[in-house]
Order: C-alpha cells, then structure tokens, then sequence
C-alpha cells in the first residue's frame, strides 16, 4: 500500500511523517503513545510533571505493548524554588472557593520540591534511550545535547520564531518543532514574551524552513491528512497533531475534555496562565474566566495547586475546573480509535497530496 | 508551460489561482492591480475609501493597460453619522501633538460625510461591472448580491470565522475568502468580536473548506508558491497574498512601508484600532505604541482624522505614524516587479505540489 515518506520519517523508523505531541497530565500517556506507536506514527511521552521512576516505569509499560519507536519530552523549566510567602497567600485565596466548591479539603500551600528535577528526568531518558527525545519550554545546552545524540538519540526542540529555532540549530539540535500560534497545550516560547509569540502555524513553518538547515516538524491547528499535507508542501518533514488524538479511546483525558473537544466551534479556545502558571491553550471555561484577573504561582508550583482542582472536577464531569487544552483545529475534532485515526490521517495525506499535484496541467 | 488550475481560477480567467489582495489606501492601487491581472493573477480594487467616480476612473485605467479581470473590494460598513462632540475632541487631543511634530495646520473636526457611500459605490460597481466583487467587514443582503451576480460578476466575501463563511453561502454568494489570524490589514469579522476570531490561516481555511459547499479561497501567512501549495492542498481553490505585493515596484505604498517590510521579523506585527477605527494588522510603530490607551473615533471616522499624518509621514521617510499593513509572513518579504513576483509564485507552486506528491511512495 502507498505511504507518505521524507527524510525525518525514514529516520525516525516511522510509517508515516507523523508526531503525535506529548501531552503531560491527562491526554497523553503510555496506553495512546503505545497505539500511536504501534500504528506507525511517533507516540510521545509529556514527562513534564513526571518523576524518573515514574518516567521509566512507563517508557517500560511502551515498550512492552509494541517494539516501535517512541518519544520523551520534557520541559526545561527552573528548579522548584522556595514560594513567597505572600505570593502563596494570594493564590491559595484565589482558589479556595473553588476547592470548598467542589468539597475538597482546603488547599495546601504549594512546598518544594514541586516539580521533578530536570536534571534526573535526563539521566532517565538516557538510561531509557528513547528513539526521540524533544525539549520544549526552553533549550538545553550544547553538551546534554551531544551526550544525548551520542548515546543514539534524536533530538529536537520546539520553537515559536525563527530565533528559537536558530538558537535550536546551533545548540546541535537534530530538528525542530516549528510551533505555531494555533497550537493547543502549553507555548513552547523560550526567547520572547509567549504573546509576542503567536505567528500562524502556516507562516511560522514556513519561515522556519527556510531560515535554519534542519527537518522541520510542524504544529497547530493540524487535524486530516489534508492538513498533514499542507505542511509537507511547506517543506515540513512532519506534522505534530495533539488535539486531534484528544478524543481517542486511548487517551486518558477526562470524558469531559473529550465530549467537549468534540462539541467546540473553532473560535472557542484562549491562552491562559491559570492552571500551570504557563500560557497555554484551551477551551475557555469557568475557571480560565474567571480566574482572569486572581494571582497566580509561577509554573510549574500553579499546576501543582489547581492538580485537585482539576482532577476532582474531571471526575465529576464538570468542565468548569478541568484544563481542556485544545488548538485552534478543535472543530475538527472526530473520535476514533487511535489507529483508525492514524489510518484515516495517512489516506487523507495521500489524497490530498495526489490531488494538489493534479493541479498542474502540462 | 505546465501551470496550476482550480475550478475557481477557470471561472475566473486566471493564469494561477493567486487572488492579489485588495488593499485600500498606497499599498494597492490602479497600477499594482493592472501589473497583477496583466500578469495571470486576479488584481484587486480596494475601494473602500474610494468615490464612485473615482471608483471609474481607476477601473477604466486598469481596462486600458490590461483585458484581464480584475476584482473589486468594498468594505460593509455603517453610513457617516455626525460624530459626538466629545468624541470628537478627545481623538482630535490625543492626535495634535503628532501633527504639530510633523509640522502640519492642527487637526479638524471630522465631519460626514467622512466617507463614500455604499450604496453609491456598490452602484458604481454595477456599472463599471469587473469580473469579480468581494465584501470586508460585512455581507451585501441576498438581493444585492444576487444583482451583482447577474450582471455576470462573480461574488465573493471574507469570513475569519465558520458562522461568517455559512452566512456568506446563504446569502448566495459565489465563494468564501478565509482570512486566518496571520492576515495584514484589516480584519474583515463581521459576526463576532474581531479579538475573538484569530483562528490561524491553516486551522481556519481548512475548517471552512469542511463547512460549506462554496469555493474557499485562503489569506494569511502566504509569501511564496509552498504557501500557495500548502492552501490547495486543504482544498482551497486559491490563496489570496497582500504583504507579498507590496514591495513592488507597481504598489503604491510609501518607501518606508515597503522598505520595513523587507528588514522585519515574523513577530514585528500587532493588531491596532488605532489607525483607522477597524482592528487591523500592521508592523508596530511608534503611532500604534503611543496610541494605545488614547481615545479614537469609530470606523472609518478615525481613516479621516489620521489621512494627514499618514501621509506626511510617509512623503518625509518617517515610518512612526505610517499605516504600514503587514501579515505574519512579513520576514519572507522579497522586492520584485508584480510580474516577475507572479512569475516566481507559479514556478514555486507548482515545485511544491510536485514535492509533495513525490512523498507520496507505492
């Protein structure tokens, strides 16, 4: 059967030149990265908020269910610091109606450490030795780059301009994650102000490529093979699709992230710094309204605090305090299983690809 | 030689399937759009500021140096209405100190009529009878379109968001121009607040390429032929550039435009009211800057009160107060005759629709 190809799909060792992203917390996780990887696209652990044992234990559970490759992302983010005690106050006060709301015990100031230590979580992806290993967030510097190439890594980096993705290119990055403003999730902006930030998917790709000499991955807004085949004819290498795997059975968001995702119009998301202390988008909610103008910790020690928030509230089935991050794409959301999914995106890639070409006449 | 066609650009009469954006005010004009027509793409008219007679005069000089189509553009906008005193004197204080610097007499009171009226120049369209008419910032009501089109001129309208490109099929329009987030110029929202409809050009185009049945033609983001490629293959049946054309040599724009354009980055544009009443999106500079918290009149009332300093600046070299329009694809900016530009857009196009399918292996 036909299949899609370029260079970075060839060397990753997948089918199709497709990333499904890491999404930290709920919507990722080993169960989809596993069917995403067996299906022949790039399945990708979000370890952000992940311990290493934890890291292992799941890159393990991956590696069991399918012999295909897989990716690890972190974020490069500061080491948890010890919280202003006033900063602490006001954010807790800002949340405690929420939590009293919702019958959860009153929130706990937020204690180091709060996060895991990057520098462990990359000890465990070299002991893991994932095919890909992608940072975000942030870049790391040139030696733990050479040390991870070396131990038979691929490594790429997420980049909101083209000076993030310059600075990926010479920091010895393999490729780059051109993320565009349509993207769902956290920004990945390291280098500017994150609302500077918010080029179109089709002009940042775009810009990318031709601007550094790396494989370019492309991200935001992306959801059927035709918009797959969009950015390969933008000389893309890839397309990184989150939202669109949202909705898989696999995936361990709550159901009312799902059910909404699935109901949303395409202008229904915003960026908000609400839940982790970082902008990201999502579908607008309760929470994202009305914690507009409330303090806030700085990431990641906010996401920490709303964690029982968030988590009661998916439980319950109550959209008001869960994170439903989701691009701009989102009204093309569909709910398939993940290999039905990836099947379709590599039919429609085809198509599309095939139909632009008949567009040329001799 | 091979070239690119849709259903559209047939019906059309064009060489390629290149919408070139209207643009009212320097950066179109009667000679950009004539080169462009000339040259295979579909000039475009931008009359929004325009008189029915000059309206004329400026449709019979692009007759005279081409028999290609062309389009026109207007703006759907509310007729002058006397403006409130105070509004009045408060966008004339915030602007003073502008002219004074720029040497210019102190500004005047707006007064109506401060701009043509559409029925006037919808009228003029009908007469003068281009191939193609288009509507920003609004729809015609069903029978004024469905006398356009039968005068034989093909209708199309903008729509930044699903609703407006289902409103524009039931009005009987004959296609869609979806203008995504990274658009320059103004934003042509009609149904929502212009803020909250930024969805990006890849996320936007394919979406309503997916929701109606009308030809979709896309803008936004796209400076060369793989952005072009990239919006056939979402199943546009053109793309629409404006940014790209106006560092030509045929545009009107003043030098300091067009010489910005050429040394900016992806992320040097914002969003202003300031210039004209109408969210739009441009390079920032001093004007938009200084002018953010200051009180301004409503569309196209604050056009008028700006047109001096504008111009002024423009004539001295001085960018702070020219309207320099601009998309997020600005940094792909390249100088060349409209013909050469065009030229180069189609041989790119068709590499990329090439590439693309070549991806694609048995």
């Amino acid at each position: 059967m036909a299949r899609v190809s370029t260079p970075l799909s060839e060397k990753l060792g997948l089918r199709l030149p497709l990333i499904v992203a890491p999404m930290a917390g709920g919507p990722g996780g080993p169960d989809l990265v596993a069917a995403c990887s067996a299906a022949g696209a790039l399945g990708a652990l979000g370890f952000a908020y992940t311990q290493p044992d934890d890291m292992k234990k799941q890159a393990a559970f991956v590696r069991s269910k399918t012999h295909q490759p897989f990716s690890i992302d972190l974020r490069v983010s500061s080491p948890s610091a010890p919280i202003d005690p006033a900063a602490q106050r006001g954010a807790l006060d800002s949340v405690a109606k929420y939590y009293a709301e919702l019958d959860l015990p009153a929130p706990e100031p937020v204690r180091i450490p709060y996060a895991p230590e990057l520098d462990a979580q990359i000890t465990a992806v070299q002991e893991i030795r994932p095919r890909v290993f992608t940072t975000h967030l942030g870049a790391l510097p040139k030696d733990r780059v050479d040390a991870l190439r070396a131990a038979g890594i691929v490594v790429g980096g997420t980049a909101t301009c083209i000076a993030e993705a310059k600075r990926l290119q010479s920091l010895g990055y393999d490729f780059v994650i051109a993320q565009g403003g349509e993207a769902g999730g956290h920004r990945g902006t390291y280098l500017r102000e994150p609302a500077d930030a918010l080029t179109g998917t089709l002009a940042l790709a775009r810009a990318i490529v031709r601007a550094v000499q790396l494989p370019v991955v492309a991200a935001g807004g992306i959801m059927d093979g035709a918009g797959i085949a969009a950015v390969l004819a933008l000389g893309a290498q890839a397309a990184q699709l989150g939202t669109a795997f949202i909705p898989c059975p696999e995936s361990g968001a709550p159901k009312i992230h799902k059910d909404s995702l699935l109901a949303a119009r395409e202008d229904d998301t915003r960026i908000t710094e609400k839940f982790s202390g970082k902008p990201a988008r999502g579908l607008v909610n309760r929470f994202m309204r009305e914690m507009e103008p409330a303090p806030q910790l700085e990431y990641p020690a906010q996401n920490k605090l709303t964690g029982p928030l968030r988590q009661a509230s998916g439980k319950a089935g109550n959209g008001d305090f869960v994170a439903m991050w989701a691009g701009q794409g989102v009204a093309m959301s569909r709910a398939l299983p993940a290999a039905q999914l990836i099947e379709a995106l590599e039919r429609e890639t085809i198509a599309a690809l095939q139909s632009g070409a008949a567009l040329v006449r001799e």
